[in-house]
């Protein structure tokens, strides 16, 4: 039983955050709902897909203490619909629920909300406290480097290590690693989890705020808890020990290329037309003083293109697989970017002055 | 052969033209492609899918007299990440295509133009005139009526009947008409073509000229082509005799219902959200003295709301399908649009005073 007052825009952004967490598909047909809650005059809208769960709060709601679990995709294709901005919800004892707004009333079956698996409770210590706008950035300027399937779980997510008051994120698939390091505002025990590559990109894009809006990270042995604006995520950590990036990134190069960035980037989206889906050809760069060749063959075709650069060191030519350069050069903002290369063998890295980021590729071999 | 100098702007705009008669699939691979043709100072981009043929000018384009065929296809992927505005693009012997711009350099294979299939001539006579916001307006207003599979081809198509200066425009389904006349500045003998609803749709999307700008329409036994700004476009007719739409059609009711358009509208949309794709549900409307009561009822809910309307003639209570309502209500612009019904097992129509716009909708049987 529940019988509430809300406005539709405060459901609509409530709805849309919530949604992250309905699963698309499951066997668990209340995974499918979401669970309106009236307690302690707050209303909330909770999802839950057993990885994550996501309690939102409804604003400028109010109403009788209750629950009731609602088909998630439905209501929000109703109240997006609904003719005013002043909405009453009921459920009565049989889990009907009526939704009345100007002239309409709907009438849906719900479910009752006792069966909802609600988010599971976590002991919270000092948060790590950072600006939303770093928070997403972070996200979306590393998350392309892991890995899509689930042949190793540790590769689906990302490395978040916090030692004093540095935080690094990083990510990697076996052939790059992308890794971004941000200064936080205080100070923490040194410590690192790997959360899930889902649970960020949903984060990425349920976190709206600026660089004045704050978010909270709350740790434990198995979950992350974020919680920013009226909003709380809470989502399981992948087990285990992270890979060892230190190692994998070293400081050594025979070769310093400074290029323009968006020129880099606009030729090989230009060499990518010429690759079929499966097909593996690399993007072959020939670097010489003052400028770089870079050519592309295919059974479609091939590019040739020539950029002015600045270098230090040898003449090289080395082969990438272009999809990975374009989106390290996609992550980064500079006019310029450093591109540092040993061999035709060894991995390159773009990274700026301070290691804010830093994204390394291996070459891949090619036949001249 | 052939040597050209070209703009990107010209290119991107041809080449979103003719893409509209490049077949999705087809046996004959060489109608995957494009013609490039240089003749007489005139550069023109050719696409051909055997039913609809497209050859429009390429403005800012000077070259050798010559023709190749190139991939439809990646053709426009690449002269849309060409760097710069000049583009030059040469055709050696062996139908190798170069393309340069600044100093990116494409190489690609082509097909001999020779080999092309190229628009059929067509004797033409005096074109009907129309402007190309109103073409592309009827186009819109009843092409949701066309039947869109080939069961019954004649449904495929529309009618468009000349008489005098009037222009019809109607489409069918079988449980629908829509029908749209407008004037014409000048008389013609009386006549009649059915074309494809394809060729319409695609036209509709290509013509985007206002009412000043004009589009000729020239008409042959088999063949309908549509002359517009820069472009030809050439396409099959239907053939046959179309239905007798004037016996379809009536001036008598027993009911009127003037009603606002977008209250009526917003309360179908919100009703079709209960009905799951292949469910048949009527939307039930109960017809009063200074109101409407409209409802729907289905397996996931139901929907109840009332509308004020002016109403003349007996108390009726009909069911229609909901979204041969939001097709109508859609393609009109008046802010109440008139609806006449006779029984609930008759065809209901919404019409204007000036009958400029007919929607004719069979009704549904529903159980109270």
């Amino acid at each position: 039983m529940l019988h509430l007052n809300l406005s539709k825009t405060g459901l609509i952004t409530a709805v849309n955050i919530a949604m992250k967490a309905v699963p698309a598909k499951t066997s668990l047909p209340i995974l499918e709902c979401f669970l309106l809650r009236s307690a302690g005059g707050t209303v909330t809208l909770t999802a839950n897909d057993m990885e994550m769960a996501i309690c939102t709060r409804v604003s400028n709601a109010s109403g009788e203490e209750g629950t009731i679990a609602v088909g998630a995709k439905l209501f929000s294709e109703i109240i997006r619909k609904l003719p005013e901005e002043e909405v009453e919800l009921s459920a009565d004892e049989n889990d009907q629920i009526t939704i009345v707004s100007g002239k309409a009333k709907f009438t849906i079956a719900g479910k009752d909300g006792a069966d909802f698996v609600d988010m599971p409770s976590m002991e919270t210590g000092n948060p790590v406290v950072i600006s939303q706008f770093t928070l997403r950035e972070i996200i979306n300027q590393t998350i392309f480097s892991t890995a899509p399937n689930e042949s190793n779980k540790m590769m689906t997510g990302e490395l978040f290590e916090i030692n004093g008051s540095r935080l690094r994120v990083a990510a990697l698939d076996g052939h790059r690693i992308a890794i971004r390091n941000c200064d936080l505002t205080d100070t923490y025990p040194r410590f690192s989890v790997i959360v899930p590559g889902k649970t960020l990109g949903d984060i990425s894009r349920i976190v709206t705020g600026g660089t004045d809006d704050f978010a909270e990270l709350y740790f434990s042995r198995n979950h992350i808890q974020f919680r920013f604006d009226d909003t709380v995520v809470m989502s399981r950590l992948i087990e285990g020990e992270y890979f060892r990036i230190n190692q994998m990134v070293s400081d050594n190069y025979e070769v310093k290329m400074v290029i323009n960035r968006r020129e880099f980037l606009d030729c090989i989206e230009r060499s990518v037309l010429l690759i079929r889906e499966n097909d593996k050809k690399p993007l072959v760069i020939d670097i010489k003083d003052g400028y770089a060749s870079l050519s592309l063959n295919s059974i479609i075709g091939s590019l040739h293109e020539e950029i002015a650069i600045e270098k230090e060191g040898k003449d090289l030519t080395i082969g990438f697989n272009p999809r990975f350069l374009i989106d390290a050069l996609r992550a980064v903002n500079d006019e310029d970017i450093t591109f540092y290369m040993s061999n035709s063998r060894a991995p390159g890295f773009i990274r700026d002055a301070e290691s804010s980021y830093i994204y390394l590729i291996l070459p891949v071999n090619f036949i001249r």
